[in-house]
């Protein structure tokens, strides 16, 4: 080699529950700066991370979009799923990989904290060992669902859980009899199941629905009265009540 | 009346996990801003809140430290300690009441995130209907942690548990072999029994305990190898391995 290239850096980059001014200033610093920007969507969608941050791209930005090749359209439970995702994983990898080998920082641009229950967690453990890698923690959106709701999620020496809907019926109601606060996402089309759920552990009266926190369509409702939910953007809560001089 | 003075506002501003720039940008606007800036410390301590934005203020500032009466004096368990503490914060909402319907804007600083296990919350409770609140989400001591760690907490359908090092333990030890991940904090003298609790639930080889998340002076170890932590700024991480394409 003639050059030295110096090799780029790819940060994951955590944006919060969805305001802009909810990004850290070292989020806000590298999200303005940067040239390379990926981030992930649903085909033909703009992408929850994209929209957080329209407006803040330079000019000249080159964008990355990462197109999941599925979503809800083969079960989870199917292998295929699995080796669909796989292989969309490592060849999103190999994209940032090359152009961080090129000398290029690449800011992924990340809903909420990047190492909680995010898609980049599957690009940061591939690549390790092939490009350095920086996360930028981020407020999660659960977070930002409890500020919405007006009211601390845990206090003195509540025990908190946080479940994904996605949980078999009797092992959702079983958690959540076992739990101070509570915390549920990935509700989409499983409301049913953890309606019934939160009822069965007798704590209906004091479930809260957030959807789309910290965002313009902010709404906070009861569960119990909740007939219909955006899917995905929804957060169930129950605050814990702990000691409280 | 002849004057109609307005009604200043209580901000409770989540700081995050100790860097600066991991404030958000609401709250680094709002801290540098605040002519009234109010925080908790124990007495004759410079206290974790104000040292994070330590060079952020006014020069004008005006500082309002709230000093505990008590910490680990008076077991939590004694009803004096109880009554010390409700006393204390009865005197903060005063003060910071007065200051709010004098006019006056008030930023309270927070660890991490107002609503989580934080000591705003009993200033929030106390200020319903006498002054108006708003709460500045933050990212959470935990999200520093595992970001420290340098590995995501939780995957897919992963349970993750936040557990206070201050429960019973066995039921610390039913509650870390009942999750895939887990968080816990309130650590300092309590580490012994910590341990026993995650050898007993045959988790000791995949838990970490991160002291000074964020910090200059940031340390991750394995629980195993660990023989002192310092008190109050440690969290024990065991890391979720759910799905993973």
């Amino acid at each position: 080699m003639n050059a030295i290239t110096t090799i780029g850096t790819i940060h994951g980059v955590g944006l919060g529950p969805g305001a802009q001014d909810l990004l850290s200033v070292r989020a806000d610093r590298l999200v303005r700066g940067a040239r390379h920007v990926a981030y992930f969507r649903k085909a033909g969608r703009p992408g929850q991370a994209r929209r957080i941050v329209e407006g803040m791209l330079r000019t000249d930005v080159i964008e990355i979009p990462m197109e999941y090749p599925v979503t809800t359209e083969i079960p989870v439970t199917d292998p295929r799923y699995n080796q669909c995702l796989s292989a969309f994983y490592a060849d999103c990898t190999a994209r940032l990989a090359t152009l961080a080998l090129g000398g290029a920082d690449v800011v992924v641009l990340c809903e909420g904290d990047p190492f909680f229950y995010g898609s980049f967690m599957h690009l940061h453990s591939r690549l390790s060992g092939i490009a350095p890698v920086a996360v930028v923690p981020g407020i999660s959106g659960m977070a930002g669902a409890w500020t919405a709701s007006g009211a601390p999620i845990s206090w003195g020496d509540d025990v908190l859980t946080v479940l994904m809907a996605t949980m078999a019926e009797e092992e959702l109601t079983r958690r959540i009899r076992d739990t101070d606060a509570l915390v549920v996402m990935k509700i989409g089309r499983n409301l049913a199941k953890l309606r019934r759920a939160v009822i069965a552990a007798g704590r209906a009266e004091s479930a809260w629905l957030v959807e789309h926190a910290a965002m313009p369509d902010q709404r906070v409702s009861r569960l119990v009265e909740a007939d219909r939910v955006t899917p995905y953007f929804s957060i169930l809560l129950i605050h814990g009540q702990g000691r409280r001089p």
